[in-house]
């Protein structure tokens, strides 16, 4: 009784310290966090295992809120549980450099650990969190040493159920049997256009059975023990990922609001704020209320927590001693230490060496480091083979192998993006997915929020110009390469050949978490083995631009170009030579790179007397305009799509030949 | 029995006729035309209603290749039915210049209803076709005049399935009941990366009965009799759509390559051509090779499409006279024939008029054209109160009511993209689709495909920058405008106020089939109506760039902004101008609208002279420098992501202020 007191209690706290900070802010979502209060109530005193005072603890349960537009709910719960998030910013909710943002931002705000917001990536990025669960307890733990056995709780709404992205992940989430997975949905039979009837009449339960997860339905989810008794079956199946379905009311409280789509995204009103506490027994004057033993109740979290975190603790200090080994390439994973030499297995290759296709280059690289890396794990949308990214002699990563580093994601890109980034998130893990570049488009949404997030998976993307040939209009990148590097953080590497893809990898693995992801795009078709004697090495590549090639004295023009051009670029260098045009190559396969640069390099490669400058690549022609100066041009693919035709064929169609640029070059310097 | 054998021998030369193209391009895929050539015998010679002689009837039951790598199969039945696709085409495969591209092109290739290869594309283009049938017969149909009551055939394969975008559009199918979908399911159990139980063992019958579909199974798709009886009780059912889930074998026929990953993507080989032909009774020794009697078979369709046609343009006609009016208005909507003084009811405003948000203008213009355009339908992914797209007075598209204009797509913003596109394909529709800009990167590849086929849907972009406020950096797009600029074909237009807003309208209605998509996009917040009095009037916006106003003379200075932040520049233009510096203030709403107009007018906006110039745009700087030149500036947001706050302070932390840009004008002009 007195427990059942106390809950109601602690569930109103955060329904009205939710409305209230919403509507201090005028602004934000009232009506989730009213609704699925009891979620957070339970989850937070009776299942998470969670340390208020370390967030970072490695076997803490992690909670996603996919549902991320009603952060107030999680906002309100971590302040109660005691994590670094004050009253104060509860009520600097949405304002200009509050850690309380409008949506979830990890990094940001203690305890929040995946942003979220844009509907159906948090549900992928769970999926990819149970799977790093999974790979760090098939490698680490021990007989005797459960290092790791966290859950992956999630709470996601009807939004969430609708994008195809979280079909895409819940289908190989239930191939995987990802049994650490448990969602909460908030079954509220409400989006913004009004009842979710209007869109939404499937059966999600059966399509979640369709998908072999372990359906369990809440009828109320204010009825505390029937929540209580759902979140311990899903416990208790480890074989099938859980969902349950509650049924919950939007802005639960508010008599006039209650049920309804303007509660969604909407502030209450002061008044109606008013009536919901009048109606649910709470202190209207009050604001930002949270009574003595509800204070008291939550934050028994603390010492909770800081138990649960020394018993592990304890038993990490033993696993220390009985498997020192697998504990130091645990600590060096997680601290982004890199082993001793591993540069040195890197592939590098001689001009005299015959052609080979960027993604060739970047398996061997990739197969080079994997055996010193054994948390370097990943795989493709279905496409492998094409995308050369299988680690050799490495088994697959499959529901009765949590071990294998080989990851086949289905055709589901998407989805692929947002796993992978909950992978990357998953201390100690390197994560890459792959797939052609043209489907980049496909998974744009969760390339952003690495970014947002500053998490570092590779994304490897292959078949990267007009040059795979005949797949044609529908398989050709033109735009994809640009609307990549306009994502901010993001780098972006293109490498010119298989000395440059060696260290685009390099690169890559040099790359730590805070940085952002790295998207490497590579060749389908083989490109020769560049000759750098005469100019700067690929190392280079690392500074996003450098000198390849280079003319005596000061050049008359500079070709600057990127991937599988590069080696047109250098063809045409001769035949410019002799023509008595003084001419220097400039590799460039990162913008990014490059403008982190100090002025004094960027002046070396592209001094800013030259203004004759063409820069060749087989894509969009914008944004170049800054690096080529206004008396410079471009050869690149203009308001144009591909075609289908072997790409040999189409590369000269499109201009991308020593002709075409020798042409073009004596046209620009003859203005 | 004849019947049994001739179908053989068809199905066969579909089969062969594919291998053998594949083979001569060397390039291609083989194993799907060979595993589902009953497919396309059965639906082409029993099924569908089409007349090899007019692709472009009416009333002809369309057919969506979903799995589109497997154009062979459709080019061998477009060729055999007699469509004008020449046996020299079919030799002519994947080569330059050819009709018979890699994947499936409409407007290229006769009989090709949508250019489809994307996975998962073709499958949600069907759902439009399919919702504009349903329109259009809802409209238009009377009693005893049957005019549009054709069927959409698809054919999927496993990875259209495993693309999310796929159950978006099957659950919004499904809760349409678009019982006019005939779906045929290549179940060959094999992807790129070997058996589909590698990444897909989830009952893809169950979740299509969650979805509320019709499935129906057949054990071989070599037993003709069972296919047959699944089409009809597809067709039988018209309440639901059906999925017909049919096991084929890739490569069927080919004795080393059956039911192998390896025959999915690459040509069998020319010995394993040979074997394949030897095993199925075919000539080995020849290639392209179609028997009399196959032929004679086949070219029936043409009297029986002829005829068919003929029968129903006998209806039309008797249709014509009935209901005249609607004959008319439907005649005039394929005909892409704009109501007489339809522009002015679009709605203008005075600069003393109240600020208004461009979403809440567009609202108005839509509003103001609606009754003239009854085929104007859209709607918004379950944000139409926000994106203001919603036609007042018209009811919901429902499974009740297909007569409604008002879409409720549910939160699926991808399926939503390509849905519009296959009823913006649909003959006399103009279709739309709304949702905030950030959600466009949900969406790209059916907006691309849009733009390689050239049609004219309108994509509403609404809550277009940081100015969003509060809802913080997961919501606020910085990369979109110009990723979405980036794409080939597209016409993209940032309405500076409510009179551009109107105008923007205009340009996209007048927009006809073959230019490409229009993409609007609008602010959440406020602006003033911009005073046009010393300049030049807001119809520029069709010029893509105009002078908003002038100074005496040439001017020192050129601020050029789009959308929200041109009344910034307004503002600014006069300090400047008091400062004595001369300036030119240009809005810049389309750079695709102002690339397409001639030099003079380009230079009459842009003297070459003039190369102080500011671009002030709350987004990615990339791509301005080509129009403020190697002297201008650009004041964007430069690799930064926007944050959680109101959306004027962030508007002023970020420097879209007066202040910060004459501080930037006096600057540059120091220089």
């Amino acid at each position: 009784m007195i427990e059942t007191d106390i809950s109601e209690k602690c569930i109103n706290t955060i329904r009205f310290l939710s409305a209230d900070a919403v509507q201090k802010a005028n602004s934000g979502h009232p009506g989730m966090p009213m609704g699925a209060a009891p979620m957070a109530h339970v989850l937070w005193s009776k299942f998470m295992n969670y340390n208020p005072k370390d967030q970072k603890w490695l076997n803490r349960d992690r909670f996603v809120l996919s549902a991320g537009h009603g952060c107030m709910l999680q906002y309100s719960i971590l302040h109660l549980t005691g994590y670094d998030l004050s009253m104060e910013d509860l009520k600097q909710f949405r304002q200009l450099g509050s850690i309380t943002p409008g949506h979830p931002e990890s990094g940001l705000t203690p305890g929040i650990e995946v942003t979220t917001g844009p509907l159906g990536q948090g549900f992928a990025n769970g999926v990819g969190l149970a799977i790093g669960q999974k790979y760090l307890a098939a490698r680490y733990n021990k007989p005797g040493f459960d290092i790791f056995n966290y859950h992956i709780y999630a709470i996601c709404s009807d939004g969430d159920l609708m994008e195809g992205i979280s079909s895409e992940a819940a289908s190989l989430a239930g191939h995987l049997k990802l049994g650490n997975i448990i969602y909460l949905y908030d079954d509220n039979h409400i989006s913004i256009e009004g009842d979710t009837d209007i869109a939404f009449t499937e059966s999600v339960a059966k399509r979640f059975e369709a998908f072999e997860w372990q359906v369990i339905t809440v009828d109320d989810v204010n009825d505390i023990d029937a929540l209580e008794k759902a979140i311990e079956a899903a416990k208790e199946e480890t074989e099938k990922p859980s969902l349950i379905k509650i049924r919950t009311h939007i802005a639960y409280g508010s008599p006039n609001k209650v049920n309804t789509a303007g509660s969604h995204g909407s502030p209450l009103g002061e008044d109606e704020v008013r009536l919901s506490k009048e109606n649910l027994g709470w202190d209207p004057d009050k604001h930002f209320y949270v009574p003595d033993d509800v204070k008291e109740f939550y934050l028994e979290a603390v010492p909770r927590g800081k138990e649960k975190q020394n018993e592990w603790e304890k038993l990490y200090g033993k696993y220390k001693e009985k498997h020192a080994d697998l504990y130091q390439e645990l600590e060096d994973a997680i601290n982004e230490k890199l082993p001793a030499g591993w540069k040195d297995k890197l592939p590098l290759y001689k001009p005299t060496d015959k052609p080979v296709a960027t993604r060739k280059a970047s398996a061997k690289a990739i197969n080079a480091i994997a055996p010193l890396f054994p948390n370097l794990i990943g795989g493709s949308a279905d496409l492998a083979p094409s995308t050369s990214t299988e680690i050799d002699g490495s088994e697959s990563f499959t529901a009765k192998n949590y071990a294998g580093r080989n990851f086949h994601f289905g055709v589901r890109e998407h989805s692929m993006g947002a796993i992978v980034n909950g992978m990357a998130i998953t201390p100690g893990i390197r994560a890459f997915g792959a797939t052609f570049l043209i489907f980049s488009d496909y998974m744009r949404p969760p390339i952003r929020l690495a970014s947002i997030m500053q998490i570092n998976p590779v994304f490897v993307f292959t078949h990267d110009s007009i040059g795979l040939g005949e797949d044609g209009t529908t398989h050709q990148p033109v735009e994809q390469l640009l609307a990549l590097r306009s994502i901010p953080r993001i780098t972006v590497i293109r490498p010119a050949d298989a000395n440059e893809t060696t260290h685009a990898w390099r690169v890559a693995i040099e790359h730590k978490k805070g940085y952002g992801p790295v998207v490497i795009v590579l060749t389908r078709q083989n490109l020769p083995i560049l000759d750098h004697s005469a100019g700067q090495g690929p190392e280079n590549l690392e500074k996003g631009a450098y000198i390849l090639r280079d003319t005596d004295g000061d050049p008359d023009l500079i070709l600057i170009a990127t991937g599988s051009e590069v080696s047109v670029a250098m063809e045409s260098y001769q035949e410019l030579e002799d023509a008595g045009i003084k001419t220097r190559v400039v590799s460039m396969p990162s913008w990014e790179l490059f403008e982190i640069q100090d002025d004094t390099y960027k002046k070396s490669v592209f001094p800013p007397a030259v203004k004759k400058r063409i820069a060749i690549e087989a894509g969009s022609p914008i944004g170049w305009h800054q690096y080529v100066t206004d008396e410079g041009m471009v050869i690149g693919i203009g308001n144009r799509f591909g075609e289908s035709a072997p790409g040999e064929e189409l590369m000269e169609e499109y201009g991308f030949t020593k002709e075409n640029v020798v042409k073009q070059a004596k046209k620009l310097l003859k203005k």
